[in-house]
């Protein structure tokens, strides 16, 4: 397992127009791309924050995972991505160490990453997911 | 307003032992800190990841607001903590556009940085954090 940063952080809002709006106006940042993940059911912003991602997440439909996660818990932090240089290695390792996956192999993510869930339910809560960057 | 990068992720935790064997034996990161705040009613953890920390937080009293967090909401991510070169004058900026800060004033935080709380509600669900490193 080599973690080598924080590739993303998913936050949940209801609209991301008013949200992008608050990312740019006030705290000052850029969005550079917006991107529908019609597998996820999501509309995507993304905002760099040095060396990593701000990616804002809204719901196309209400049984999609982030609108389900709204209703339940409302808006705010959805999960926390870390950048992993072998995607399938490290879902490998840590399912040898009893941690149960969503994805036991790589899917295609936003940005054209391959990505995996590990079950909050053994990460301390934290829906923590693992990025690899295809060349 | 100039926000660098992540200066931490703040993530809730019941057990602090437990969450930093998890960090460490399966994501394989390294605890390089373990400090009290008695201000804050937390005992945290530090781990690097990157340029970005992850602060996990412990509640070290039921009324103290990690304790209240996770009464309500469970384990997980607690706040979002950005690095501003400016503390003050970004605290004045925001609140020029209308957002409302739980703190008004820098206060002393973890690691000897000045920090001060943006209010989640006008800041889309997302209970953001501004420091500023002191040299």
């Amino acid at each position: 397992m080599n973690i080598s940063h924080i590739e993303h952080i998913g936050i949940a809002v209801k609209n991301l127009n008013e949200a992008i709006k608050y990312y740019e106006d006030v705290l000052g940042l850029k969005c550079y791309s917006v991107e529908e993940v019609v597998d996820q059911k999501v509309k995507t912003a993304f905002f760099m924050v040095g060396q990593t991602k701000i990616e804002l997440l809204e719901s196309t439909s209400a049984d999609g995972p982030i609108g389900k996660f709204i209703a339940k818990k409302g808006e705010g932090i959805h999960h926390l991505a870390f950048a992993v240089n072998d995607l399938q290695n490290s879902l490998d390792e840590v399912k040898s160490k009893n941690i149960i996956l969503i994805d036991k192999k790589p899917k295609k993510g936003a940005e054209g990453l391959n990505i995996a869930f590990l079950h909050p339910k053994y990460t301390f809560g934290v829906l923590t997911e693992f990025c690899e960057k295809m060349e």
